[in-house]
């Protein structure tokens, strides 16, 4: 191995490690710890699973991404988003909760782990760029949707459920007499107190002089306050003998290495979860971690975070935890409190584990209502409705796909959501492509320079006539080529020179090639001749390994501008008659 | 309706209709007739169907046609590759040749009749632009290749069988020994015979003094003089009782009217090969109908040829017919047999129906192996291993699209095999725009012409780099440009501009926006400036929508001359000396 760093990026960073970064990364660490604690516990209910499941995806991955990931200040754990996909995907493998449920878990995070890092070995990083952002925007917002949804039975104390917004509403409405009255006071005391302070504690802080960015942390740390606040209150009342859901028993030890279960059915049935899964948290994972580096004139490699996060969610699976990616607001408190390296993440898996070890016994108090509570306060953050607005003022298609994502998300559930608005995007990218815009053009008086004679006043010539095509040609537009072509000879009787001008053509596929033979012969056998300028050099290379210029009727031009004055306001086929503009271009 | 023309095309030529015309028209529909009635019995055959199915499939859709059509010369009917697809699709559902595999076989008509019917109300012709020119040469040889592979069982006198290369192999390996060698005389025989008219006879007659075009015509007709002798053997030497299978008693009736089987369970399994049969069926039929209306100067409408393609399969549905679209051969020799109107299909059908009510008797006689060697001889012309050569040549994605198609074909099947390359190609496709060329452009002397400085030898600046990005930007590219702008300029120390050229920028989409507002910022935060120049009208249009423009750290200008006369070679961004060369671009 001649440079051991490209493969274990932790030899780089921890040859000029001191006591500075120490220092930071241990304070940065102790603030994550603080958040992460009360959300491992929350996402585990959220996808479902018991709350040790949680701890467990906050310990090893932590260390694994630690050493092979490229970001040193992206926090990795159980997120809110994967942990509904979680849900998702499990929910029609077992009952929730039992030990094959758990072990299904386990598989998701292992498989999820191995395609992952299958992606960064074969650099298929690529593929998250068909995500686009309208799609994960939607999604995004869509799922903060159904993760608050998803909460609300747990602050009313009834049981609710259901994977997308209709069995959600029908789950609520059906058991909302149910409702435990102490447990919605815990719940929306909780969700009442976290408003506030999320809206108004910074400012006040900041008004009794703490500094901008310690303010911030402060507040970020609410949850905290609200977890020991609500876990006495149910100490001390035994408010769990009230019909209280809390937390209960979580085991007090360290997760054990083993195997995920290896049952090949299972394994085969999570397969598309577990790609969506990786995807979504890839991208998630390096939106964050890009955003973060570039305000430090960091660089990230996304092949590499592939086999880091990979890697990641291997450890999740063998010990004991649930898929795990990049996690948005505990990232940018990790920015925030000013972790300088990832061994900031290997410190707060040794504050989860402390915590494992000794607050497993008073945890068992804390109401779940809490967490719900903490869920829907951390997901509100998600949602952003104005993206939908920005969107459709920018761009029709880009809208659609984002409204089908959303509302296929909500009404079918994660999969079919993000499947639809995949499918649509590039769907609606095919069909735009496959009619390109195309515009007649002349010359800009005084200039070399061609525009749409529909949209400036430009120089035009009967005889020679300069199309625009905006876009490749391929398979699906070589028949709209050659019939945009045919039909602008038929209505331009004088024509006898056709120039295509082919800046927008990037490339001209074997259909095309077809499609340009076939206008060729059809526009000579009409004395018209067909030119071609600005063909770019990679155009030209394919062209030239074929016959097609030899049997070009007309030439190709370097310029459209060449083309013009060579052809245009010029006796040209036997023409017998000067245009009287013509002495003034040549 | 104001022009009853346009749905009913029969109006329009059947006014100016006189004798000349009619006799051309009869001439031509004797030819096709004589070609026609040998073929319906084979393609019936190849598709797994009674003789009569073939028979029928040739009148009433032909009379449909007529009405409907826009091509004067398409000769509608049952082809090879719609006859292999047919049974393909049918082998799952019932047993070969029982009633319920006929009732199929009606169903796939009348759904793929339906389909394209309703894809012509809706103008959704341009579907079939996804069959890029590669995949369908590809898949139609490689049909070839399995439909003279199906016919070798009929010509050694076995079984064989099998849906794809391998189990074609499988099963003559299987059944080699029963070959029977009476059957193996008159199929090797048959085959032997139009293999030599169609490679000699032409030339031959043409030595006699015959036109060229008659000597063609007389070489095509070939198969008819194979029918009549084996016919007569059979019955002469009873070669029935000799194990020599013969095509037996055909119902010496006109088809009736009636529904398809309703059976909700047989359509639903049917409709995605109803889907590919109709989608090649319209390709390959409107490939035919634009070659052949071209040589005459005549148009094709593709989606009132979707609506008359549709009506003709329905036509065969209901009266007792399997799948039709237009045949190449019939459709080339109707035209050079002087077909001037669509009447000549009428007067096919007239053929055919005259056919089914006289020859039933004799046609019984008719060998199967002589149907077979009929077949093989006609696919071979669809076989094209040059245009395997000629693709690789030009283009590595079409080669690749291309020969999967061709190998899942071989191996899985027709429904896999198209299903690949259709996805191959657009894949490809995708993953080509998600990498677009660009190159670093500059200034040919002299000229307005802006060329990339690696093919060229150009004028460039250290302080302005005109980028020329070669493809739209949308979701698929927009982190690759973000990689390769900040790459450029971490590589270009001196970088004070960078002018975006975006000539071959058809569309900005949402994601490429974003990307685009983060260059900009970081370029900003650098100190180098982001232009852009030659933004299209309509890209223009929907940035104007937005706050980019605003936020640009430098100018938009018409073209990439304008960028590089205002800022290369000159003072700019408190520069505080000329480059030497600035007077002469100035």
């Amino acid at each position: 191995m001649k440079n051991p760093g490209a493969y274990l990026p932790i030899i780089n960073w921890l040859k000029g490690y001191g006591s500075d970064a120490l220092i930071s990364d241990g304070l940065a660490a102790i603030i994550v710890t603080l958040m992460l604690v009360p959300q491992a516990l929350a996402y585990a209910l959220l996808a479902g699973l018991p709350p040790e499941v949680g701890l467990y995806a906050s310990m090893i991955p932590l260390v694994v991404y630690a050493l092979f990931g490229t970001s040193a200040t992206l926090a990795v754990g159980p997120v809110a988003v994967a942990s509904l996909m979680t849900a998702s995907a499990l929910g029609g493998i077992a009952a929730i909760g039992s030990p094959e449920y758990v072990g299904a878990a386990l598989v998701l995070a292992t498989l999820s782990g191995l395609i992952l890092f299958a992606m960064g070995l074969l650099r298929l990083g690529f593929l998250a760029n068909f995500l686009s952002h309208p799609v994960i925007s939607g999604f995004v917002t869509a799922s903060g949707i159904l993760i608050a949804g998803s909460q609300l039975g747990h602050i009313l104390g009834i049981e609710g459920g259901g994977h997308n917004l209709i069995e959600m509403i029908n789950g609520l409405l059906r058991d909302l007499p149910a409702t435990n009255f102490v447990t919605l006071a815990i719940g929306g005391g909780t969700l009442l107190y976290l408003f506030l302070c999320r809206k108004y504690l910074k400012q006040t802080l900041s008004g009794f002089g703490l500094s901008q960015r310690a303010a911030d942390l402060v507040a970020k740390a609410a949850p905290v306050s609200a977890v020991i606040v609500t876990t006495a209150l149910a100490w001390q009342f035994n408010l769990g003998s009230d019909g209280v859901n809390l937390v209960g028993q979580v085991p007090s030890g360290l997760p054990e290495i083993s195997l995920p279960p290896l049952e090949f059915d299972i394994w085969a049935t999570l397969v598309p979860a577990a790609i969506l899964i990786s995807l979504v948290g890839f991208v998630e994972s390096v939106s964050v971690a890009q955003t973060l580096a570039a305000k430090r004139r960091q660089r990230i490699d996304p092949n590499s975070e592939l086999i880091a996060l990979g890697l990641a969610n291997v450890g999740a699976g063998v010990s004991g935890g649930s898929p795990v990616s990049g996690g948005f607001s505990r990232s940018v408190v990790n920015f925030e409190a000013g972790a300088q390296t990832p061994l900031a993440g290997m410190f707060t898996a040794v504050g989860i584990a402390l915590a494992t070890l000794t607050l497993t016994g008073v945890l068992a108090y804390l109401p779940k209502a809490t967490l719900a509570a903490t869920i829907m306060i951390a997901v509100s953050t998600l949602i952003d409705f104005g993206a939908i607005r920005r969107t459709f003022d920018y761009s029709k298609a880009d809208f659609v796909a984002m409204f089908a994502t959303i509302l296929l998300t909500l009404v079918e559930g994660v999969e079919a959501g993000i499947l639809a608005g995949v499918g649509l995007s590039i769907g609606l990218y095919l069909y735009r492509t496959s009619r390109p815009h195309s515009a007649v053009v002349g010359l800009v008086p005084g200039t070399e320079h061609f525009r749409n004679i529909e949209r400036h006043s430009v120089e035009t010539d009967d005889e020679t006539i300069v199309l625009r095509v905006d876009e490749s040609l391929y398979f699906a537009n070589a028949r709209y080529l050659e019939e945009t072509i045919l039909e602008l000879i038929a209505s331009k009787p004088a024509i006898r020179n056709l120039v295509l001008t082919c800046q927008a053509v990037n490339v001209i596929d074997a259909s095309a090639l077809e499609s340009l033979e076939a206008i060729n012969k059809r526009m000579r056998d009409s004395g018209i001749a067909l030119h071609l300028a600005e063909v770019k050099g990679p155009v030209m290379d394919s062209l030239s390994r074929t016959h097609f210029c030899e049997e070009l009727s007309g030439q190709i031009f370097m310029s459209t501008y060449h083309a013009w004055k060579a052809l245009a306001h010029s006796p040209y086929w036997g023409r017998d008659k000067l245009h009287p503009a013509a002495t003034s271009t040549q």
